[in-house]
């Protein structure tokens, strides 16, 4: 994300980021020259795709567009009418702006078939996706960037002044994650995130009696904790009590009255996590 | 490096650099918004440190001097009393400017003693070094940065955007690198580079009949090739006669009229290398 925007932007530029969403994204833009703006994913109706709040927030100065399906932190995707509604107010827009299309999580996916990419509705898109999720890779730093020849060279140039390259050794590891092995290893990982998805957000829906978003893929729900304080307070009492959340506020205002929850962890964890959880709640009734 | 510039410099600083100087330096520079400035190691005296010509290129708007012993291209190392009179006259420049010392070659000495750092003579340095070159280890990508706490937080916030972390794999192969083993590793790959280093120039010398530099350290010897034509037609002839050199004017005007040549290959390699030289330069007699 850092070399696409490093690439992309120039000083002034706007770049149009979704509320919520990941939270080094306002920062790397600023770090870049930009000036993030923001689109709602509204939290009143499960942080879904809202098009027309989307278009009033194209500008002239429009970039970049960030599109993250599925999303951190909502584990929400886009459905194929709404990558293609996206893709055609940004062409209507008249801004020639690119579309940072961040694929990370893409691979983790509980509906069935694979999310599609905006790539497919937009030319002027650039992917961005690793090794970190599909294949538990995080400690390898190995991602890639896809997207016009000529942003690619670019990338490239500046990249070997960033960073050199990616370590050999995580390169040739890499490899691997091309196999029939490693396919079939990606499929059951979506079966035990599947699991722990339910598992989870069954828990928090009967135990805590919170509202929760159905994750489509990644591995996280945002969780409505409202009713109990800010995020930021609750997500506190969360710690305390050894439970690690992420405010959602962190990803924009919209996260707000939120936690992101993650199910990384295996099911026995979880059950111990949600019991932590309801107990701390009760104590801030 | 870039780390490094992106965390000291602002818009319009000045970044004083050495000419010769390593080819990414001006490029970084530029990237993080300042403006590069050049002090000579003349060629004429064997690209040592010229201190009278090095306070006239300090001026109030210099906020970071490169420092870079050995070098990359020249092999040449700054004394004790070089790195002492840098360091006061940036002292007394009253810029209040940062040094960072680039110690990527600082293992890879000829002079039985290892170099000194800039860092004994002034308080404002900024160390950049890694295990490349000392440990071979340039796949691994695993480099560090050392100084000034507040200097170092606010590197590391930067890096977390930059780059998140170095590969985990790399950072616990780099444990060897602090064994005894390594330490004797060094001992000898020092010893091989002071024979190759010995054995390349005296058949530069002897062999093509040309001047070059004896390095205290690094791997890289200048050749004086002036009379043959530019750095670069003489650089395409003997890439015509399949030896890799670098222009030597890639690394700034004071290096035009130079190759750098490496020492990395076994002596066969070298001398087959030395013997494809003279043939090369016969035909642009």
């Amino acid at each position: 994300m850092y070399l696409a925007l490093l690439t992309l932007v120039e000083a002034g530029d706007e770049v149009l980021i979704p509320n919520p969403g990941f939270v080094a994204y306002p920062t790397i833009t600023r770090m870049t020259g930009g000036c993030p703006t923001y689109y709602q994913l509204p939290a009143s109706n499960d942080f879904s795709f809202d098009l027309d709040e989307f278009k009033l927030r194209l500008s002239s100065k429009t970039k970049v567009v960030v599109c993250t399906s599925p999303s951190n932190p909502t584990g929400r995707t886009l459905s194929r009418d709404e990558l293609s509604g996206m893709a055609q107010a940004v062409a209507e827009s008249g801004s020639g702006a690119f579309i940072i299309s961040d694929e990370i999580y893409r691979d983790l996916y509980y509906t069935g078939e694979r999310p599609a990419s905006i790539s497919e509705f937009y030319p002027r898109t650039v992917v961005i996706s690793g090794l970190s999720k599909s294949m538990c890779m995080t400690g390898w730093r190995l991602g890639w960037i896809l997207g016009d020849p000529g942003v690619i060279a670019a990338a490239h140039l500046l990249h070997g002044y960033v960073t050199t390259c990616a370590s050999t050794v995580s390169q040739k590891a890499a490899l691997a994650a091309w196999s029939q092995e490693a396919s079939e290893a990606r499929q059951q990982h979506r079966n035990t995130f599947q699991r722990r998805r339910d598992h989870l957000v069954g828990l928090i829906r009967n135990e805590c009696d919170l509202r929760c978003v159905t994750p489509e893929g990644a591995f996280y729900t945002m969780v409505d904790i409202g009713r109990y304080g800010s995020s930021m307070e609750v997500a506190e009492a969360m710690l305390e009590a050894g439970v690690v959340t992420v405010p959602g506020n962190a990803f924009g205002s919209e996260g707000e009255g939120f936690l992101r929850c993650s199910f990384c962890a295996d099911l026995p964890v979880l059950t111990e996590g949600v019991a932590r959880m309801t107990a701390a709640l009760k104590s801030l009734r």
